[in-house]
This record gives C-alpha cells, structure tokens and sequence, in this order.
C-alpha cells in the first residue's frame, strides 16, 4: 500500500486528542459519594475519598505524559498508512480504557486482580505507541534528517516504562504493596532520561 | 440548492470525529463491576467480566473500522449541501447509539434482542455512509478525476458489511449463538477486499 | 470595547462544535435497561424501551438542526466581542442542558413539569441563537454585502421555533398530549421555510 | 530545553477546550430525578432538584469565564516548553475535577467539606493559570510588544478570584452560608475590573 500525504495526519491527531481529552475527563466520574449519604457524614465522606482524589490525580498524569510522548511521536512524523493507524487505535484502546482500572485499584488496591489489571493497562499504553514508533520509523515516515540519536532516545523513553509496569505485574502476585511501590521506579528513570535529554539540548 | 464551497467541510469533519470519539470512549462506562463488590472477590468479579472487555474490545474496533471508512469518503468530498449533512448526521445517530446494544449484547449474549440490535446498528452504520457516499457520488461532490472504479470499490466496501449484518439479523432469530459467528463472515471479506486494493494498488 | 478580529472565532466555533458533539452523544446515557434485568425478559424489555430511542431520536435531531443554524450563523460572522460570547455560552448553557429534559420527557411523556421543561430548554437554545444573530447584525460582525433580506431570514428561521415552543408551555398546562403534538406544527413551518430558501436561491 | 516554535501550540490549546468542553457537559450528569420516582410527584421532584439546577448554572459560568480567560492568555502566548504543558495540565485536573465539588455543594450546601472543596477547586483554576501566564512572562513566551501595564492587568484579573475563594476557605469554617455569599464579592471585583478594561480600550 503506497503512503498517504500528510494531509490527513491532522486528522488522525485531532481523534486521537479527542479521545484523550475524553479519558482524562471521564476520570471523575469514578469519584463519588456512596448513594444515599446522609448530611451529617458528609465531612468524613469526603475525606473518606481520599483514595479516589489520589486515584484521578495519577491517572490523569499518567495520561498526560502519554499525551505529551503521542505529541512528541507525531511532530516527527510527516506520513501514515493503514498500519500506523491501526496502532494508534491500539493506543486510543488502552487510553479509553484506564478509567475502569483507576476505579479498580483505588478501590480495591491491595488486590492482585486490581494492581496487575492497572499495570498491564499503562504498559500497553506505552507498548503500543512504542510500536508505532518503531513502525514510524522503519516505513520511513520520520521527517527526513532527524538524528539516529533522537530516534532511539524517544523509544527508549516509549519503551521503558511498559517494562517498568511488566516486572510489577510479576511481583502483584507476590505482594501487592511492592508491586506498587515498584512503580516508583518510574520517577528516577524518569527524572534521568530528563535531565539527559536536557544535557544533550534535545527538543521536548 | 446551491452547492458550498468546502470550506465549511471542516466543520462537519471535525463534528463528526468528535461524535466518534466520544462514542468510541464511553464504551468503557458499560464494563463496571458489580455495586457493593467485596474485595475478597475481586479477583474473580475482574475475570467474570470478560464478556464486557470483549464487547468494549468490538465495539472500539467496529467504531474504529467506521472512522477510517468516513475519513476515506471525505478525503475525497469536496463540496456539500443540506442532504449530505442530514445523512452524515444519520450515520453519527448510529455511531453515539453503540453504547447501548454493546452493552445488551455482552450482557444477555444469547437474546434475539441483543443479537439483532447491535445488528441492526452496525448495518445502519454501514448503510447510511454507503448512501452519504452515493449521494456524494450522484451529486458530483467528488474530486474531479477520481476513477469510476475506485468509487465503485469504495461502495462496495460500503454496502458488503450492512448485508452481512442484515442477513444475521434473519439467522438469529433462528439461533443466535449462529448469527453471532456468521458476523466472522466479514473478515475473510474484509481480508479479500485489502489484497485486493493492494494489488490494485488504492491508496486508503 | 474594540472588536477582535476574526483569528480567534475558530476556537470559538471549535469549542461550541465540542459542546454540541458531547451533549448529543450523551443522550444514549439516558438509554438503559432497569438495573438487574434478567435474561428471560430482555426481549420485552427492550421493546418497553421505545420511548427512550424515540426520546434519543428526536433529541439528537434537534441538536442536529441547531447545529445546522449555528453553523450558517457563523459561517457569516466574520468578528466577534464579548458579547457574542457571552450569548455563546447561554446557547451552549441550553444544548448541554438537554440530556435532562430529555430523559424526564420520554421517561414521563404526560406530565406538566416534563412538557414545559423540555419546551423551555428547546425554546431557550433557539432564543440564544437567535440573540447571538440579532447582536452579531447590530454589532456589524456580518461579511460585508450580506443582504438585509437573508439577515432577515436567518433571524426568522431562528425565532420561529421558539415561538411555537413557547405558545406550547401554555397549551401544556391544559393537556400535555395536545402540546407535545403542537409543535409538529414545527414540520410545516420547516418545509415552507425551506420551500422558499430554494425559491430565493438562498445559500444554506 | 530550548523554546518550541508556536506550531505545536494550536495541539495544546485544543487538547485544552476539548477538556474543558467535556467538563462543562459533564455537569449535567449531577441533574437528575432521584432513582424510582413515580409520575405523579414528577412536577413536585422537578421543582425540588432546584439547587441541582442552580449548581449547573453556576459551575458552567465558572467554566465559562476560565474558558475566556485561558483564551485571553494564549492569544499572547507564541512559545511554549515542557512546563508551560505542565501548568496548563495543571489547570485542567482543576477544570476536570469540577463536577464533583458542583454535586457536592449543591447536594449538601451548608456543609464545611461542600463549600471548601468547592472554593478550593475553583481557587486552583485560578492560581494555576496565573502561575501559568506567570511563567510564560518570565520565559518571554508573550508575543514581543505586549504592554507591561497588559501583562500585569491579566496577572490581576488571573490572581484575584483564587485570593477571594481562598479567604472563603477561612470563613467557610466559621460559617458556610457566609462564605458562599462571600464569594459575590467576585461580582463587583469583576464588574469593576471590566470597566476599567473598557476606560483603557484593553482588546478582550
């Protein structure tokens, strides 16, 4: 199949912020008082919901980063086909879905079930949009002149914290609390790529 | 009625995608737990759910095959006029109805209601855009140049899943569990008709 | 206060474009089955649902034709202040207000309170509407040498419907059935309406 | 890091008034008949949901007026970097959580929790973007020849309502109903700043 010019691109970004913009909006939906409370309680109700409060703020910057690493993908890329589509749906998938696993674990967050549905939904994130960079590349949709360098920087960024999420899924079935703990893992990962990034000047 | 010039084309476009989005991100809200689940249980109420996931994960894809379908119409629409915005919004009456018969169908699989709703759904999606795209045709809002044969692949593409779906609808009320498989027919035609646009060498 | 060119009515009409996708795809929430419907009776209870497709129906129609009259609007304003968008806002105030009136409607179709709230809030978008379009022609936001007959037009086009929704708020308190069939009355006013914009040529 | 060219900047407005967007219809959601109601005290419930519609009416506005004010700010904004993406996520976690304080207020309006989570999200709307127009200041990331005594009458209009709700946090604990009146004060704050706006021919 021959590429399409990169007039439908826009497009193609515009759904996929849409969707985005959505999941992250849908997050609150799953803060709420339990029916029927009464006046009186509602004080300790509130501070009751502490874990959703906690729940809506990670999810809604674990889906921030994404947006920020799909916009980072997209302004390289200069081409698509039918493939690059469909994986980008396979990253609007899980996006879509994270508003079921953030109720689950910050309701239920010492249960196996809740820990590796919620890894597994933030490594398939990042595995999806990995592939489609990696495809990116090898169809050769990158704008022309981009350093080797920044190509491999930006998917090693993609492609380490499904690996982060994939090792926690293994520990969840020893001990939930460490699995999540492990996660954690992300900010050193996350603040080294940084200030590499930084030192080698490249552009967010 | 005069024909407008494309420039309020966009409109509709982004209209459109924004409807598709939001239907494609609300398929999530269906798959929720049971009220009251007790956390001893999770982990198996995470399992039972699995006819919820399967249905989010059609759903998406069903959404996701219509968008591609409504962007390769409009990558080649270039004027319109008050009919083919009434049947683009005909299409979008089917596409924000999908929550509901995914939901009915992954939760009562085997009723002849649930089957032939979500039928009857998905060929209306089908039927609508293949008539948007005819009527597109007929009053010469294409492209000029644009192959009489391409236009006759792209219809036909259009019209094939409605009729699959159609038929289904008789099937179920025979058996439903046959109606449900027979819906597979649609990927060998789906698989045939991509060999053959690339031996054709359409673009998409 | 000066008036801002045209630069900034795209995110304008983007957001109102938004707004308007969201609240329509929002109607099918109103579509559900009663919470612990057993399988035996799903045949029959999505038959019982009738008022509630029509209800989804008719509501996502009107938010289509005032999508329609929002988009002719401003495909002739060409500046804005703010003014226009404070009116803006007030017509947005009304299409994302209606999944409520919507579902009180078809889920109590003989009441007073449904009758009256439904009318008012169709009424109300049409009012906003048609206040944005009489301010935007006092404030000669409009291109230059649109003629008086057609701003004219527009402006009865858009006061039209409120009218008749607003005799109907009477007539409900006397007998709901008869004011929900008045505003058929809306049909005729429509096809003449149209009748004669093709007679005058007009653009749509 | 070095400043990003103003490309990608129409990506992040969009993403922004897609959530805000969402947000603002998602109010409608707090609307509702409580579960069970039966017909004939339909109009009494309808009445009865008064401080639900008030609470609508409120929160969009409030949405509203950080909508305008966003779109004030990045009509000067003509770079941005990574932290300026970080502020403006910032503002919507505050813009995305609205809903929930909106049905808690209005549920529950003479309660501590209520009035304070209210005020406090509304308070973080406001100090986020003006943390945000702050640092596109410092980072001169405002288009070049842009007034001082501009920059610095944006920072007030920004800084001010966050200073006023989060006085009402204080008085909320002593009294809820005065606090809620206090808030009113934004009334005349507003309504003066705008007419000092219009003495200075300030472009909206």
């Amino acid at each position: 199949m021959s590429r399409i010019p990169s007039s439908g691109l826009e497009r193609i970004v515009f759904f996929s912020d849409a969707v985005m913009a959505i999941a992250i909006t849908l997050l609150i939906l799953e803060v709420r008082l339990p029916a029927g409370a009464a006046s009186p309680d509602v004080g300790r109700q509130v501070l009751a919901l502490w874990p959703k409060y906690l729940g809506y703020f990670v999810s809604f910057w674990v889906i921030a980063l994404y947006w920020v690493a799909h916009h980072r993908c997209f302004q390289h890329i200069r081409a698509y086909d039918r493939g690059l589509i469909n994986l980008n749906f396979l990253f609007l998938l899980f996006i879509a879905f994270m508003p079921f696993p953030t109720g689950l674990l910050f309701g239920h967050p010492t249960q196996v079930a809740s820990v590796t549905l919620y890894a597994g939904t933030a490594a398939g994130m990042g595995l999806s949009l990995g592939l489609l960079w990696t495809y990116a590349v090898r169809r050769r949709f990158i704008v022309p002149g981009f350093s080797r360098r920044k190509i491999r920087d930006i998917r090693l960024n993609l492609f380490l914290p499904p690996l982060v999420f994939a090792l926690t899924i293994g520990i969840a079935f020893l001990d939930t609390t460490v699995a999540v703990y492990a996660w954690l893992l992300l900010v050193p990962v996350y603040v080294f790529r940084r200030l590499r990034e930084r030192s080698l000047a490249l552009r967010p």
